[in-house]
């Protein structure tokens, strides 16, 4: 029989091996997590609306019942096509059919030292990173006296108001103004600043102006400031810069860019600039028709011109795809083109709000709120999940409050200058440093 | 007013915080994590039964109400009881009475290299440790075509048959059983061994001889390999030691000893043999009558003669005595002396099975773990965590699933001799060594 091999188990890869449950091949996944990521809740993780496992799902559960299907756990380093083998750092495997499927990580755009102060949200570690970094932040400004350091650890800067961006934003507006409203003594969470750059014109740049406006408007009324048309030039420590402006913020989030995955270079195939490869229209590799690339790590034009976009719906599409590429090959039919069928897309923003492109049907606000969580939850893996996801969800907007609060994870010292030597006992309750104490936040409401 | 200054929010810091709400004075709860850590349940976190966020609650959320307190995220270095202050990596802190709540982690009795081989479970990021190395175990497992290999993966030692050794033996039986029993290839996880070490005579050796004997057999009806009188001399990365004897295994757990938290060592005051604070029967430190030692930081024999046991009860039970001792010597009363009231105590074994002895009552078997269900159910801290936990626990019971089985953290290369020059290309599924095709596991259920 023959073996095909998936490298990825996000949708892509996921999909592939489930259309191949009935083929007469071998198959198998391999994935350097135990688990698939559903990617499109992730911020939800990084703002502690959902627990990990609520989002992530053992990949060797999915894929129990298909008999033909071996999962291993594996980093995969490279692609041998000519001996036709997939080399890991602890082995390797030959393959008759390879589907790649690895996706795309954070791209800094050339300033890889960015990346130590501003994680991107791609994997569950990723996720709950910056959840660390965000409670760690409110903790900090409670502790600290110094009115300077105080608003620097209140302030949040988002770069990029891709979707992504643009949810965690969102869900970092919510998390201050209500989860954690009353629970602070010496601050205020809802004064919090959050700080969406975007480098493009308008929010959203890959949706239609309308919508982009819309989901700034919906943004402002979450106290989100925007900035469009903004270029970050330095990130480090203390904040960012953009240009000779300066924003002190010690939790910077990176929602900017994608790059593909190393892999991709392993090939020896041709790549576009992003890094990913550029597939024929069947999605195999020129030149290698053994080997099919898909998803985010696929760069592919379609009949008008513009490229497959590296969404989720592609992804999925891209694997199916793919699998029956390779189903036909083994029946000696040839392969046919692959045309990404665009249902639409939609971004949340917030507690009920959201917009929505359906081509014709555009939405926003509520109604494409509720449009984005059923679909969201249709896609969901796993009964146990979509329920425990549906029900968190309905808790948190009845109650505000958000499921998944803990901070793991090494902690660091919180305030700076502690070995001062006018360090002294003082009997006022907050945390002593040689300032003076500080005044309670002024408002609660 | 006076500031009462409390470290840790265990069961013991946080009741001793919850009994002072109401009391004329200012209250300052310290925690080197911001959550409270439900320890009774840790180990369904090690076995991937609960998220981490089931059994964990931001202290502050649970302090939120209780308008007198304030909540800091700090871990404490030293006390002074001289100047009356609390001493951080990064700052300090005053106190006019201070409850020293800090609880134990483990102890090695001496061989403090074994903590990287056999890691004990105290807190959340100890279960997420020990969750990983036990799914990666079973992920080495698949790949590895050695059979003698293999077989170490395959094999689980818990060092301790107190109720923790037991609860993880329990549980990790029932995953490898039922749970991911299917979901393998190459091989079959009910043939995993799990062995449970115990250097005293009995099972739960705190116990009454009968129930020990009762867990024995319950252990023993879960394919669980019990030894007793049994005392381990070496452990490391390949297995452990016991004389002369060798157990070879990949994965060791310790639920042996406990350590007082070195914090008591500062304070100056007498401790016992393993490092407990020697208290006076008002629980506060002889010399130092404004600072009280409560829960498992604390030694205190009761009148006949036993000591206060390292229980939650008795955790819970001093911080409420501790805090109406801090209140009588407010209004000018004399402190009285802790009484520890027993209602009894109960271990759970796995599914359905328990052990639980109410003084005349002794139970054993489903209505000892239904005893021991509600009452973990009902001592769990916060609505949502108690609905969610019951809910996940009652789809475990029914589907055999568990809820949270994802590896996050570091995975190392599985496969050893990696880089060995006879590796080659193979098409057999494996992944690929210099050895032979394994065979399948031979039975499948």
């Amino acid at each position: 029989m023959e073996h095909v091999v998936i490298i990825g188990a996000g949708f892509g890869g996921l999909y592939a091996a489930r259309a191949l449950r009935r083929e007469p091949v071998r198959v198998t996944v391999i994935d350097r997590h135990n688990h698939h990521t559903f990617q499109p809740l992730l911020y939800q993780v990084a703002t502690a609306g959902l627990s990990a496992s609520d989002i992530a799902t053992p990949i060797r559960h999915v894929l129990r019942k298909q008999k033909n299907t071996s999962v291993i756990l594996a980093e995969v380093k490279a692609i041998d096509p000519v001996q036709k083998r997939v080399i890991f750092e602890d082995g390797e495997l030959g393959y008759d059919k390879l589907i790649v499927a690895a996706g795309a990580s954070h791209s800094y755009f050339g300033n890889d030292a960015w990346a130590a102060f501003a994680p991107g949200l791609k994997t569950v570690e990723d996720a709950l990173e910056i959840r660390r970094r965000v409670l760690v932040a409110f903790e900090a400004a409670e502790r600290e006296p110094d009115p300077a350091r105080r608003s620097a650890w209140m302030t949040f800067v988002v770069v990029g108001a891709g979707p992504t961006g643009v949810e965690l934003a969102g869900a970092l507006s919510e998390l201050s103004r209500h989860t954690l409203r009353r629970e602070f003594r010496h601050i205020d969470p809802s004064k919090a600043r959050i700080v969406l750059l975007e480098g493009a014109g308008q929010v959203l740049p890959s949706y239609v102006p309308e919508l982009g406006e819309k989901a700034k408007q919906q943004l402002a009324a979450l106290n989100v400031e925007v900035r469009t048309n903004c270029r970050v030039t330095g990130i480090d420590e203390e904040g960012v810069s953009i240009g000779d402006k300066r924003i002190e913020a010690r939790t910077v989030l990176w929602g900017a860019g994608v790059a593909a995955s190393a892999i991709a270079r392993t090939l020896g195939a041709p790549l576009d600039r992003a890094g990913r490869v550029l597939v024929a229209p069947d999605l195999t590799v020129p030149g290698h028709e053994d080997i099919y690339v898909i998803g985010d790590l696929a760069s592919l034009k379609q009949e008008d011109g513009t490229p497959v976009p590296g969404v989720a719906p592609a992804a999925i599409q891209g694997g199916r795809h793919a699998a029956r590429n390779v189903s036909r090959t083994l029946r000696g039919l040839p392969r046919l083109p692959f045309r990404y069928n665009d249902r639409g897309s939609m971004a949340t923003i917030g507690r009920a709000a959201a917009v929505a492109d359906f081509g014709k049907l555009k939405l926003s606000g509520f109604l494409a709120w509720l449009a984005w969580l059923f679909v969201h939850i249709l896609f969901l893996i796993g009964f146990r999940n979509r329920f425990l996801v549906l029900f968190s969800w309905a808790l948190s907007y009845v109650t505000y409050q958000r499921a998944s609060r803990l901070i793991t994870g090494e902690i660091p010292p919180l305030l700076e200058d502690h070995h001062a030597p006018e360090l002294e006992a003082r009997k006022d309750g907050g945390a002593v440093r040689r300032h003076q104490p500080m005044e309670p936040a002024r408002t609660r409401a």
